[in-house]
């Protein structure tokens, strides 16, 4: 099988410059702006069937002939995407909605994070341009994930993390075969150094980072899923946690892609949502600018979204969300937490960063924009073993152990 | 839709015994024996489109019709099932097997491990039977699924877990409402005690433990699975790490049934793995009886799998081996190990019990059983989070961070 025909290469969204698809690019070449993928949306309406592709294995290569690649042959894959889409009644009915869905990546990606969706397609990509090395800056996950996709295609990984991230997904990156570089400060300033390393010409790695323009297109893969799931009829709002934003860019893309090619006929309001310590997305927002300005970082528990200053994704997230009529949600430390222990009494374990769309639903209903009885997808992103100390900080462990048949008849006629 | 009409049963296996399906049944009311669900199979056969159940989600009631369950409505689940089957090159050229698989339920379940497949059955059937209350016993992973599915169920959950149970496991199951109950002393003895005490009859809890006939059907969907993604063509081989061996049990009678409707054309060879350490199943198989007796139990790192006496379904287990011309194999802790950090360069986060079935493949190759052409498929079961101390004793993590471009550029450089 082979794509050709269907990726037509890749334009500038600053300044419209057009790139071939063949050729191994990160930003712009004229302007440095972000690359947007670009596809011959007539062929594809007549040569795919979505039925069809709906019988291929369940993960992102299902929508292949939409995903930036050439060489399908040189796929790797660990089975991400494909996760399960389920109607949350208990939690629903806490909040006063109806029509309740969570999108749950947390229990159902390979390294336990939505990172899989995204470098899956950089390490295919890696093997297509002939690199030998995966690398990227990350609050963590990401870098599991490189680190775990490197390994995968028989490649090495180099990942720059903050000092304090947490502890299991530094280790398992390295579990994975990761040389970890743990680097002092805010992950917004680690990330301006670390696209400063790549872009320099020092280091001979492929960068699976905020620039790789491939990478991004992984995560349309939610807009199909979704829609596939509610046989091709489109939820009224989908939430998704912000750090730059890519993951709503690229819905809501895949959204407009499916409208295009006459697979569904109407679109969702996309909802960014992000720590209040650290959410200038939804100041902007708030404010109605056209342009995300960086800000203060304060502390949050929910490190996997801090980033500070988006820089251009931010702008171009801003824009996706204006367009859908959707909004941005700043929510508290409290409330992640609350949400967190809010998923778990609903069987789903997430880390606090992960929870955050839940946090933002009481926001959303309390300001009027949404209608109880819409039907809302709040995404979850990160699995709950991933900032496990902050779940222990939530649970009681019990100290005391019994022996004996005795006392078990004691402990158990003492609970029932 | 319903069910009615196909599910029509139990059996009981040591005496045979029949008992109408709408009973709230455990163990055989008549001997005690083990049950074995049946179903009509001609009716099955005649009624049911492998091509048309493909189309349904990726989970395990995708096979609804071949589970025990009377009322599909109330299907309690998180999306279990339905786990990546992977090729895995690396570690098939490592070991000289051209056609390797990995069936890898421990990085895509919903709490991360195998029983997410059969407590998602338990918490159905309490919904239909009335129970307000899961409980199991538990090594661990049993225990946080039990409280995952009882939450999303909207009911009340009690464990019984090891008190050396992994830090994870416990924790998860808190995290998800459940009542801990720290237990002194071997699994084994735990087993029996918390077996007693449920047939006491002076508890009201629904048992989703070693005796639920319900709960055992969920493994048959490991056959399903397999045999639809080969595109109803079986592998030679399929390797599961063995407790008291339940998984084997059921995914050696799905293979069997499919054969009966006519979706299949042979039978796989089933191979049960245990650590050298507690292996009372290759015990009993290495020295040719039809039965399995109990033994002495020494430490290993694969705790969730470490049952010094399986009981009757040991016999079960070793039953189905014999009749698939299989093996069972024992592997060092060493070995496990090794199994793990080898998953771990292939991208799979796997924990030490969940890895065995790598571990056997050298065995099986030096025995000549296994031809290196044939097709193997190994099971895996539980994420590497779940017993995550023992990933961390496998690690380095850097003590020292960078700070500052020119710390990170000549960071990258020394690397390069």
């Amino acid at each position: 099988m082979t794509q050709s025909g269907y990726f037509t290469g890749f334009t500038c969204v600053k300044c419209g410059t057009f790139a071939s698809p063949d050729r191994d690019l990160l930003l712009c070449p004229k302007c440095d702006g972000l690359l947007d993928a670009q596809y011959d949306y007539a062929l594809l309406a007549r040569k795919l069937d979505r039925a069809q592709l709906s019988r291929r294995a369940n993960d992102v290569w299902r929508w292949q002939e939409l995903l930036p690649v050439l060489d399908p042959s040189r796929i790797v894959t660990l089975g991400e995407g494909g996760s399960p889409l389920l109607q949350c009644n208990q939690i629903g009915e806490t909040l006063g909605l109806k029509n309740l869905w969570v999108k749950s990546d947390a229990t159902a990606s390979p390294t336990g994070s939505l990172k899989d969706r995204s470098i899956t397609i950089c390490a295919t990509k890696a093997l297509e341009f002939g690199y030998k090395v995966l690398s990227c800056d990350s609050t963590g996950n990401k870098a599991s994930s490189t680190a775990a996709y490197a390994a995968r295609a028989g490649l090495k990984s180099v990942v720059f993390c903050p000092y304090e991230t947490p502890l299991p997904k530094v280790a398992q990156a390295i579990f994975f075969g990761a040389r970890l570089i743990r680097v002092k400060g805010h992950y917004s300033e680690i990330n301006a150094m670390y696209r400063k390393l790549i872009h320099s010409g020092r280091v001979k790695w492929y960068d699976c980072g905020t620039d790789n323009p491939f990478r991004y297109e992984g995560k349309k893969t939610y807009a199909y899923e979704i829609a596939q799931a509610f046989n091709w009829s489109v939820p009224d709002w989908i939430l998704q946690p912000a750090a730059g934003g890519m993951s709503i860019v690229k819905t809501w893309k895949g959204f407009q892609e499916m409208k295009k090619m006459g697979w569904i006929d109407r679109l969702p309001k996309m909802v960014a949502v992000q720590a209040t310590e650290c959410a200038p997305i939804v100041a902007a927002w708030e404010k109605g600018l056209n342009n995300v300005p960086g800000i203060g970082k304060g502390p949050t528990i929910a490190s996997a979204i801090a980033v500070s200053n988006p820089g251009p994704l931010g702008d171009w997230t801003l824009q996706s969300i204006v367009a859908s009529g959707g909004a941005a949600v700043g929510v508290s430390d409290d409330e992640i937490l609350t949400a967190t222990k809010t998923l778990a009494r609903e069987g789903l374990f997430v880390e606090p960063s992960g929870a955050v769309t839940i946090s933002a639903l009481p926001h959303l209903l309390k300001s009027g924009r949404l209608d109880p009885r819409e039907r809302v997808v709040c995404i979850l992103t990160g699995s709950g073993f991933k900032d496990f100390e902050r779940i222990l900080e939530m649970v009681t462990i019990p100290e005391q152990g019994i022996q004996g048949y005795e006392e078990m008849l004691a402990a158990a006629e003492s609970i029932a």
